[in-house]
């Protein structure tokens, strides 16, 4: 209990003890590693690591060849073994292998980014909204982003690099920074097990531990068709590492909040929160009910369905959290010492985030369902409005546009465009109708916009004919409307983009207002806050986490549950004895053909007191040498609510042991070549 | 926000302003009404509105004619028309008429109970728990309410009055009655409108107001098999009430919460609620789905998905209401304010029940699951678990039963194991699959009970097994089993017996637990606050809602949402207005085939201040003369947070005014035989 007392304290604005953080590289406490554990990390380990560290859509990955071979999660992959599955064949079920690279498979809309370079512009954003008014600074700090952006993104052109470059904000406002990232845009799928091992113990086993699930999976990242050079990567370390040892993970934590005040909190534990895990419980539901209705429909919502799962956990969690009082009460505390100490001129920056988070409430239903589309829940009408906007936004001048149209995004944006990604009429229906429905019973039957869509139709007759009767599930027919412009678009009668087209105006203005009266007041005052915590603390505090990359220390322990020790490593043998038969504790037919020639004892899973969140998921783990030793791609229960706050008492991270991986591709899998790749220098 | 501030103050303690309060008959407020709008009401118009209500299985009621004729609401009839119905016929859809009382159909599980007499136990009960610790004073309390039940009914067979008598906890233990009740149990459906009309808007709005649902539906008593005589009847003034008049609600309010302390609000709010708005989503997304499976199927569950739809909103709705961190603090400053004027001896009250809040929170998931069944989500389990809890239980003298079984309650089980009620396999598996996946989450797969449930089995696997291989489906299977006693239930190779049977100890071991550590303490402080609520307000103050029946006051009147006035009556011809053509906008065509013979200035609907809650459903509205003016059938958004506390300003309950009752029976339903009836005296 003490504890966790001292960990609500630091979480809330206090510099860090215990192995806590999620550093940037550029601010790793390499001092205060080498005091406590007296392992020195040097600015060559530190670039080798992070040249060796890959940025997913939505994960961490590395490299771990000099070839371009990446190793990450299978959970990581998910969407693009959904894409590349036909109603008759699932490869999430059936997994993937290949005997050589030419019958490695693209993944459509997978990109692999490595942070090459970073460039501190606190000061130039600071230059343009000094002065200003909330809502004013809050459109010039876009601006000067998208600026920034497109200055890095010209030098590098010039300079025959074609780096991505990418605006950061850190502290909450507190930095400003533009990374800039080598991108692979050609990623192929080269291995992954089958679903059934790779998530042995489904949505009940997610985050929990003891664990195991064969949660890794394999790409390539390819350069001009050819597999990439890749001269950064990390050599494997099969025997994992020891218990108690100091182990690191690099990667790119998503997003937590444990810089926000109580007023945030409170608003995710009053309006987010409950809202959308309404909306994700009954999406469940139908999705559940619809796999029922063939194996083959099973399978196609398969992917979603695991998506949504796990974030139920998640979310679930982080309102349980949420509900700790006490918690809360420190948090304000510590607030109310910042702000003593601070000693601010003008208005409360506390306060004005109390009073933006009170309009956020009346704001937010209207907002997220309209400009958040979920009303709108469907991949054909996420194509529509890209279409639509992007025909509108690519007129303007670059810095005038919203900041996902800027020239950096556009290249990202054709891709999906252009992905060959199957649509299933059935489920687009099944999401559409959903979601309308449920837009109109949290906006109201009378809300305009509710009431001018369904004058004559129901949700599920509107969704129907939408998806019925648009093209856009033909990739041939958007890059045309994409390439067309605006006079193409405008030309349009597809029903969705006409859809998009009449929703457009009502969704931009309530992202107007929300921007206007929740976004600006809040971005000025968090950069307010972070000044004095700054002024107080220095760089001793970390940035939350925003997906970007990060390093963090920890060791391989357990921890004690309800008085009961848990240890750190899982084994073999205890899978097979979990197994009942049924999905999913079913193990595949594939290890109980050769459950006699594997060794039992091989280490399974490993719990670490790595400080990770979402976005971590596939993160090398790596001992001191600079070897992956682990693969992350969990985190136990206790660790969900390390969103808001880290208590090292019992926030583990999770991760496969390396010694699994060796044991399923020597012998289940048989992939020699694999294994023979990864132990080239 | 005034008014909002003394609501608060009110509702946490203090005597009762405003037309607040849902008073017993015996200690109606008649002076303050005389007082405060000058109109007298007498016992004999109170002995006669009481003998005139009814209690329905979980609505309100009440007789129309001489000849035992019940007025009632649509939705309180659902069920029954759902089990009348058949896989080609839905009731629901088509509504139900009858040209002669031969052709009234009974529904199997209904019954109709007249409180007769009331007598206060409140001292026998103080005597037998005296002096004992909690736990001792649990046990002891209960058995001395079911002594009560049993000389209160021996008395009365001896008298050849055959009533029910029932105990009932008022003031949260600060008083304690035996009601007796005449019961009807053969209750017969005479009519119901088509859905399309009574529900006309349906879920998009409900709780919401202006409003055209005509929710109204009618039943018939009979005792030996003739319509019963009902010389205690109200007659329908047509008319309806004028805005502004005073009106009254008889009827009996299910629930409401408004005596509990912070921890018991704050435990609803973190546990209770978040876990049950979550499954109840995912089952609405399950019954959407398997609904469009097919239009029988649809039809299938349209009772129960209408019935989760109306607990989704309110369970919504009461969730914001105790995410208003104001109104618990007054909350908070109410209970401090009688606990220092109330000098209690020996432990502090307020801080046993916070002590118990937080065991409660330990325990709540386990024996909601498993005792409370939520694991176990099906009609034929509950069969299974009435039938071998029934078999170990009746073995036990009367005193020493659990409660739900005891001599008194023994009929009503009866009634419900040999009611012809259909059971459909799919919808079965749907919801016990459902119910043990979610055990499953929520538990944890290592549960014991979970584990040893589901060794081999998948949730749906286990429930589609129990499922086909049950005969629980058929009444005579049940009815054998019962009256065949422990021998004939032990002897039972049943599968859903062997599994009820296989549930039964760890379920009477965690109800148990919950009983001892939870609810003991929980009953012995809330007496012990009730004392030292008497002690300083007496009975002005009212008892919560125990679905027993109250009479409330109010006036017509509508309120102001947002700034903007809403009128309180709406009329006919907006309805139309309103129509979309698609479900559930769309208006029954038996309705459109006479449009142009309607009165379009008909009133439909009318809001009042009464209030009301869920339970309420079917209360007349009366108004001074004793006539009916409306019928009670919803409240508006606002009136949900009532179930904590009452806000005068914005909390409406919502009737069918009587107009649009006779203009539907009389032009679109021609059901002049029920209108004439209506008219006798």
């Amino acid at each position: 209990m003490r504890i966790l007392v001292l960990a609500a304290a630091l979480a809330a604005s206090f510099p860090v003890l215990a192995d806590e953080g999620m550093w940037t590289f550029d601010n790793f406490p390499a001092a205060t590693v080498q005091s406590t554990y007296g392992t020195a990390i040097t600015q060559e380990w530190l670039d080798h690591v992070r040249l060796s560290t890959i940025r997913l859509t939505n994960c961490t990955a590395s490299f771990v060849s000099p070839e371009g071979l990446i190793l990450t999660n299978h959970h990581c992959v998910e969407s693009c073994l959904a894409e590349l599955s036909s109603k008759d064949k699932s490869l999430l079920d059936q997994g993937f292998a290949t005997s050589s690279p030419k019958d490695e498979r693209r993944c459509s809309t997978q990109i692999a980014d490595v942070l090459v370079g970073t460039e501190n512009v606190t000061t130039a954003v600071a230059n343009a909204v000094r002065g200003q008014t909330d809502k004013a600074a809050n459109d010039a700090r876009k601006k000067a982003l998208t600026e920034l952006e497109q200055a890095c993104e010209q030098a590098s052109a010039k300079a025959k690099s074609r780096l991505k470059c990418q605006a950061v904000t850190l502290y909450e406002g507190g930095q400003y920074f533009i990374y800039k990232y080598k991108r692979y845009d050609d990623v192929r799928l080269v291995f992954a097990p089958e679903a059934g091992i790779s998530a042995f113990g489904g949505d009940p086993d997610n985050f929990q531990f003891p664990r195991w699930s064969l949660d890794f999976s394999m790409l390539r990242a390819y350069e001009n068709g050819k597999p990439a050079k890749t001269p950064n990567h990390l050599q494997v370390d099969f025997n994992g590492p020891q218990v108690g040892e100091l182990v690191f993970v690099s990667g790119h934590p998503g997003s937590t909040q444990r810089l926000e005040t109580t007023a945030q909190l409170k608003f995710e534990r009053d309006v987010s929160l409950p809202s959308m895990l309404l909306r994700l419980a009954e999406l469940r539901g139908r999705y559940i009910q619809f796999g029922r209705t063939a194996p083959a429909n099973e399978q196609l919502v398969e992917a979603q369905l695991n998506g949504i799962e796990n974030t139920i956990k998640v979310r679930r969690k982080q309102l349980d959290a949420l509900h700790d009082d006490d918690m809360i009460e420190r948090k304000r505390a510590a607030e109310t010492a910042l702000r003593t100490s601070a000693h601010m001129t003008g208005s409360d920056p506390w306060t004005d985030i109390e009073t933006a988070s009170t309009r956020e409430r009346a704001l937010y239903l209207p907002y997220t369902y309209i400009e958040g589309a979920n009303g709108f829940n469907s991949i054909l009408f996420r194509y529509a409005r890209l279409l639509v906007r992007g025909a509108d936004e690519r007129l303007k001048p670059n810095t005038q546009r919203l900041r996902e149209y800027t020239d950096a995004a556009l290249p990202r944006i054709e891709q999906q465009l252009e992905a060959r990604v199957p649509v299933f009429a059935e489920a687009e229906v099944l999401t559409l109708s959903f979601s309308l429905q449920r837009m109109r019973e949290w906006l109201g039957p009378d809300n305009p916009l509710v009431k001018s869509l369904l004058i004559k139709d129901s949700p599920e007759s509107l969704a129907i004919r939408l998806v019925a009767e648009t093209k856009l599930d033909d990739p041939a027919v958007r890059k045309q409307l994409w390439e067309g412009g605006k006079a193409a678009v405008d030309a349009s009668h597809d029903p969705m983009i006409e859809f998009a087209r009449f929703v457009d105006g009502d969704s931009r203005a309530i992202r107007t207002q929300f921007d206007d009266e929740v976004e600006a007041p809040i971005s000025l005052a968090s950069e307010r806050i972070a000044a004095a915590r700054f002024k107080a603390y220095g760089t001793q505090v970390y940035p939350d986490a925003t997906f970007t990359l990060r390093l963090n220390y920890g060791t391989v322990a357990g921890w004690t549950e309800n008085g009961t020790p848990v240890p750190p490593v899982t084994y073999l043998g205890r899978a097979f004895d979990r197994a009942t038969g049924a999905s999913p504790f079913k193990i595949p037919d594939s290890w109980m053909k050769v459950k006699d020639q594997l060794d039992m004892r091989t280490p399974f899973c490993i719990s670490t007191t790595s400080d990770i969140v979402g976005g971590n998921s596939g993160s090398p783990l790596i001992d001191s040498g600079g070897h992956i030793v682990g693969l992350m791609f969990d985190g136990n229960i206790n660790s969900i609510s390390g969103n808001y706050w880290f208590n090292p008492a019992n926030n583990r991270a999770i991760a496969l042991h390396t010694a699994i991986i060796h044991e399923a591709l020597d012998k289940v899998y048989n992939a020699k070549a694999l294994l023979e790749e990864m132990s080239r220098p």
